[in-house]
This record gives structure tokens, sequence and C-alpha cells, in this order.
């Protein structure tokens, strides 16, 4: 393994997010908050890091998909250990395990909380809390590769590892340009959020917190009640089509603006996708109905909620817990469907989940006519046989570590409905989930050992299991490469 | 498709069914209970459904494994639609889907029950509730191809569709003397527990009743408290042995009979199934400690349950519904792993979970050495690539499946304990489940179409996916073969 290379990249990283401490800093100080020095003291650290590891570049500049599993896999715990700082720092989180959960939350985009009053922390905190859901979104080191200049090929084996899906494809030639097209798209789709949040009444540090939040798919808001509170039907809709929006492939967008609006339609996992959440709204709907009196306040809150949740964002405006089981088992099973690949949500995404029901198809047929070929195709191209092999290792990992971590968590001794959704809603990045973690509450209550057990779920699955996979294995630090 | 072949073997196997109907006629008899008519008008309508369809030998014999699917597949609900009629003929049960839920429940030897007062119910009644287990156990097909003269080509298609596991194997170059072989076995293992339970003070036919529940891996018996009842840590001790053994591979007590003790004590399947089964129990057993005092009780009860679980038997001797939470959670753990391929219980089975794990750990392998050629080892021997990819489709499959029975379970309305713990126990044909289908509840409050979603899955469970995959793809019936 080439360890200086790898050390390098991970010591520009952490230089970046020193960086970035600086925008909660400012507005800190613009709100007048002393708690902003902390941000300024952990850029200091993360800066000096910065000059001592990540400035030489390496003779050796080739890394593998290896080292960009490991890059990543460690480059997000270390980001979160760093950036969990401020909070305990400042006293804003007195325990850091909770400050390390509530970052790890971040990052991940999950937007689980440690927290049972959030209106009162400091307006620079808070804004910390959801700028780690816009970056996190759409990944720690796209965002790096944009910013710096690692060679194409390098730059390609750490974009693999952290975008999310089952194949990540470059648009351009180019990794480097295109993490830069990504990430404006990203940035575009951001403030024409804020924009239309301005128009709906909220001011504007409440909009950045909502439109980051709903970019990264996370969830966090600086309400206690979430979107809630504000109570407004022109609110709930646009964060709605926003979360819908940030919940699609990326490269469709590209493909929109490159006007090919044809392919862009007609792709498969869009379809799926959209026929999934238009089927649940329709189910749930009929089945609230009776809760909220009319059939247009309960597609509201259906309709918020099945955005909110298979998007894995994680906003409220209904505590979902009241509702029917139906409801709530839908509302858990669009938690391991997530979003689509090459968005900023999480769970197994819409493209994993039809590759696994077309495989089954398949092998009806092959059952049916033992001498046949049969192949399964997205969107019209064959899906190779590697790519099948690694859906198949994803889904079983998946429902072990699933199974792992419903386990541990069950020496917590609460109900299995908590249990079981407090870890589906970690390991999907959703937020909330059902019982002792619906929406109203939190995960304070929690062991050490569980907290540590989601902050792994959450990493776990906004990396898609390999790079941890990879660095849990006795082989990576036993032997010699 | 064979279709004379596939109806042949049909009408043999229902004549075989109506020979065994005159087992609980006689039993009633004997006790001179008037409602054992109702088995003999079955039979007589069993065999002359016989006498038209399966007496004679069409010309093409041969079949494949697509014939053996449909036909297995086929033959199961058959045997279940009219092993039921006796139950509501006599009125018994007089609710025919509830008397179906019952007999599939029997025949799958899942043992989860409608009735909410067993003790009641005439002798002949109970005696073929139980009977089902048994004679579902090893297999209705195996059972018949014993009895029958199928050509061995054919009844290997069968055999494979029916007996549990990744791999059917022959024991001896005939398929029709494998299937006599195992059901010796059978037998005998059912004989030696008959008889240790009368040492117990067991009366005959408890201990039949008993011995037929354990023997299948069931779990029905003849008393509305199961094993409780009796309350004697002897009658425990041997149904607890009696369950391990019969969640055994059979495979393996051919060998012994061989005096292969080496290769059958080496058996990676069976190290893993008494590792789980021990490591369990000694969890458990400190989970429970508080609630039983001392040590002793909490072993007694703690390894019963895990005994009962894992083998997918689930008699109870403790309300583990009261429990800690880890202990539930452990037990539903166990009870999709299951007992070991080749034994009459239910689960996916420790050696699906053993070739899981080790792709697993073949995919961490090849991420890092990506040129090296790793397989996956089962017993020193390489499974071989079709092996895994139908593990692959089955693993699948059978969340897929567990998914979509919560899904349609919880338009029933229950809490999500008992909704995700009555499927979770239906699916892996264990018996009871938490909260509202605990050891003390049944099944009888749940909707029809609840009812009829469980009786899928306790057959989807017990002929594991594939022959109802087969049945139920459209294309089976759309095309001319």
């Amino acid at each position: 393994m080439n360890y200086k290379m790898t050390v390098f990249i991970i010591g520009k990283m952490l230089g970046v997010e020193g960086a970035l401490l600086l925008i909660p800093a400012m507005v800190a100080f613009l709100y007048g908050e002393k708690s902003g020095l902390t941000f300024l003291m952990v850029s200091v650290v993360l800066f000096l890091i910065f000059f001592v590891f990540g400035r030489k570049v390496p003779e050796n500049k080739t890394i593998y998909g290896k080292e960009g599993l490991v890059i990543v896999g460690s480059a997000w715990i270390l980001w979160s250990l760093f950036g969990a700082m401020p909070f305990t720092l400042s006293g804003t989180i007195p325990n850091y395990l909770d400050a390390f959960f509530e970052t790890v939350s971040g990052f991940t985009t999950t937007g689980s909380t440690i927290l049972t009053e959030i209106e009162s922390l400091p307006k620079g905190m808070l804004f910390w809390r959801s700028l780690t859901h816009w970056i996190g979104g759409m990944g720690v080191l796209v965002f790096v590769m944009m910013l710096t200049s690692l060679d194409d090929e390098n730059s390609m084996h750490l974009m693999r590892a952290e975008v999310p899906g089952p194949e990540a494809d470059k648009l351009v030639p180019k990794a480097r340009s295109t993490a830069k097209i990504l990430y404006m798209m990203y940035f575009v789709l951001t403030a024409a959020e804020v924009v239309f949040l301005l128009f709906g009444g909220m001011n504007f540090y409440d909009a950045l917190i909502h439109a980051f939040s709903t970019a990264g798919t996370g969830g966090f808001s600086n309400k206690n009640s979430s979107i809630a509170f504000y109570d407004s039907a022109y609110i709930d809709g646009v964060i709605t089509v926003f979360m819908i929006l940030f919940g699609v492939n990326f490269n469709l967008y590209f493909l929109i603006r490159m006007k090919d609006w044809k392919t862009a339609l007609k792709n498969e996992e869009l379809r799926a996708y959209l026929g999934i959440i238009a089927g649940s709204i329709a189910l749930i709907t009929v089945n609230i109905l009776s809760m909220y009196g009319n059939i247009m306040h309960a597609f509201r809150y259906a309709s918020f909620q099945v955005a909110a949740v298979i998007t894995t964002t994680g906003f409220c405006t209904a505590n979902f817990d009241l509702w029917p089981e139906l409801s709530k088992v839908i509302l858990l099973g669009l938690m391991v469907i997530g979003a689509c690949a090459g968005s900023t949500g999480g769970g197994i995404k819409v493209s994993r989940l039809l590759i696994l029901i077309k495989s089954v198809r398949q092998e009806i047929k092959r059952m049916l006519h033992p001498k046949s070929v049969t192949l399964v195709q997205i969107n019209g191209k064959k899906v190779g046989r590697d790519t099948m092999h690694s859906v198949y290792i994803y889904f079983i990992c998946y429902i072990l570590i699933l199974m792992g971590s419903v386990f541990l968590v069950a020496f917590n001794n609460y109900d299995f409905t908590t249990t079981f959704s407090a870890v589906m809603t970690t390991l999907n990045n959703v937020g909330p989930g059902l019982a002792q973690v619906g929406p109203i509450e939190n995960f304070y209550d929690f062991s050490p050992l569980s907290k540590i057990v989601f902050c792994l779920d959450m990493l776990v699955g906004r990396l898609e299991i390999f790079p941890y996979l990879l660095l849990l294995s006795p082989d990576l630090w036993r032997r010699k490469f």
C-alpha cells in the first residue's frame, strides 16, 4: 500500500476542513458569539497538521482502489473527530462522544440527533451542524478533489469509493472536472432552494440552514419541531420538491444541462424512484385520511414524509410514529430503498434494488430455460458481472450489518421497534425512527456502546460498506504491501 | 413441460395422503371418536383421485428440474388443502381458512397455531395435527419416493426441489435408496425419543405427539402450555437434545452409521451450528439470570428455548416474550439462521450463512489483492459458482419476501413487533413470535389476508422459495413448452 500518498491526501483533506471551519467562525462573530473561537482553535490545529503532512507531494503518486477505500474510510472518521471538537470545547455538547455522534450524523447526512433542546444553541454551532450536511452530501473527498490537484487516475479511485451507487461514472473525461460540475449543480440547486424559502417568509439564516440540510439529504433543523415549526403549506411544498430533486442521480441533471432530456427522462432508476414515491404517497394518504380529516391535509403530510424518508433527509412535519402501522411499515421500507445512486441520499439505492429484482427475474427465466442466456439490463445496457457481484455482496453485508447492529443495540434493553428502527434510520442515513427514536424523540438516552454502533452504522451507510469492510479486515494491517 | 408426468406424480402423491389419513382414523376409533369418520371421507376422495390420475404411467417419464419444482410446489398446497378438510368437516376448526393455516403450519413444520384452546380437541385430530409435522419434516415427496417406483434420474429432481439446503446430495447412488435410508434414520431417532419420553413419565399418546413434533422440528403440542405443562427438567432435557439432533444434517448420521466419525465431526456446518447454540445459550443464561434466581434454572430455560428456536421447532417452556430485549433479539436472529441443511429445520440454514459470510471475506481479499483468485470453500471443498449464485439469489428473495410480507401484514394494524415477528416465525417455520404472537398467544385474530400471507410464507420457507418463484412466474403459464 502507498502509505506516503495516503497520509499526504489525508493531510491535505484535514487542511480543507480547517478552512471550512472558518465559515461557522465567521457566522459566530456576526452574531457576536464567543463560542466561535473554538472553531478557530480547531482550525489552527488542522492547519498545523496540513503543513506537516499535506504539503510535500510524495514521489510515488500512484494509488489504487484499495488506497482509495482506506483514504475515504479514514478521512470521514478524522473529519468527524475534528469537526466534533468545537461542540465540546464550547460546552454546547459537553460529552465528546455525543458531539462525535452529532458530527458523524452531520457529515453522513443522517440527521439523527442527541440534542434534546436545539433552539437555544449558539447560531454558529447550528450553522456548522447544518453545513456538515451540505459538505457530506456531495462527499468530503469529492470536495477536496475539486479544490486540490490530484492526478486524474488517482482521483477516480477516490471518487469511486465515495460516490453512492453500484457504479460511479465520470461525466467528462477528467475526474476533477466531473467533481467541479457536480458541485456546481449542487450549489445552484441549493441557492434556488434558499430563494424559494425566502419567498415563503423564512429568514436568511433559517433558509440557509434548511437548504443545506435538504441539499445533503441530512435533516438537521434549527427548530425543535423541525419543519412543522413553520406550519406553512408553501414551505412544506418547496422542501418536498427539493428533497425529491436532491434524491435524483446528479448525472441526470448533467444530461438535462446538455439538453439531452430524452435520455434523462427515460432513465429506469428515475422512473422507479418516482413510481415508488407516487405509490407510497397514495397509500399513506388513504391510510392517514381519518387522522387529518380532509384529503388535502393528508396528502400534504403524506407527501412530505414520503419524500423526507425515501431521500433519507428525515425532516418532519408530522409525528408519523402515531400513524397507523401500514404507514409506518411503508416508511421503514422506504428507508431501506433510499434515493437514487449518484445522489446525496442514503439507503441501498433504487438502482441496486432494480438490479436485485431483475436478478431474481433472470433466475426464474434460467429455471424455465436452463440453456438460454439471460442478462440483467438497466437502461438497455447489460449490467456487468462484476457490478452484479458487488451488488450481491453489498446487499449481504448490509443485512448482516443490520442484524449485528440490532444485536448490539439490544443490550440497551429498549423495545424492539425502537432498537430496530434506530438501526434502520442510522444505517440508511435517514434521521428519525419509530417509538423512542420517533420524530419528536432523540438518541440522547442510548448507552455509549449503542452510540458507537450508530456512528459506525452511519459511516458504513454513507460510504456504502466497502471502505470499512477493508479497514476492519485484519489482512490489511497484518501483511506488508 | 411434461404435464402428463406432473399430473401422474401428483395423483400418486394424493393417493399416499389418502393412505396416511387412515392412521389418525384408527387413532380416533381407538378413542371412540366419531370425528374420525371425516378422515375416512377425505381418504376416499383422495383414493378416487389416485385411481383417475395416479395409476397409468405416462409414456414419456422424463422430467427436469423445472417439473420437479412445479410438482413439489403444487403438491404441498394440495396436501394441505385436503389435509385441512377433516378439521373443518368434523367442526374442530369450523373456518376452512383457519384449518388450512393449521395444516400448512403442520406440513411445513412451523407449529404456529390459530387454536385458542388445544386440549379439548379430539385425540384423533390432535394426532393428525402432529403427524403432519412428522411427514412434512422429511418431505412429502421424499416420502412418496420411498414408497413408489420412480426412475432414479427423475426422483433426484424431486428430491433436490424438496430437501432443504443449498445442495442436495445422494447418500447412495440411487435416489430412492437414499430416501429409504433417510426415512429409516428419521424413524429410529423418533422411536428413540418416544422411549426416552416414556421414561420421563409421559403417556404413550403424548410421547408420540411430541416425538412427531420434535422430529419434524414442528412444535405442535397437545397441551395449551406446550412443554411447560410437564414442568420436568428431565423432559425438557430430552426434548432439548432431540431438537438439536433433528437440526443436524442427516447425511452426518449416515456417515456415522458408516463409522466415518472423523468426517462427520469435522463438518464445518455442524461446528458452526453447535457454536452458535453454545454462544446463544451462554448469552441468554446470563441475560435472564435475574429473572430465574439461580443459574441452573436460567440455563435450563435458555438452552431449551435456544434449541427450540434455532432448530425452528418452536416448543416453549417459558414465555420468552417477557425476557429482556437482548434475549428476544438473539432468538429472532436464530430464527433467521435456522438449522443445518439436510435437516428437518427451517430458516436460511447454517451452511448458507457460512457461504454468505465467506463470500464477504473473499470479497475483502479481492479488494486487497485484485489479481489473486480466491475461492469459497466449505469442508475443504470448493463451492461451485452455480451454488454460490443460487445462495445469493435465495438470500435476496428471502429478504424481499420478508419485506413484502411485513408490508401486507401491516394492513392488520398490529404493532411492529407483532407484525415483524409473525412474518419471521412463519417464513422461518418456527412457530411462536413476540408480543401478540408470543409463546402464550396465537394467530387466530389476524385478518384472512394476513393468514393467506402467513400460509404462503410457511410454504415458501419450507420449500426454500424457488418452487413458488417458478409457480408464480407468468412465464410458466404463458408459454407453450
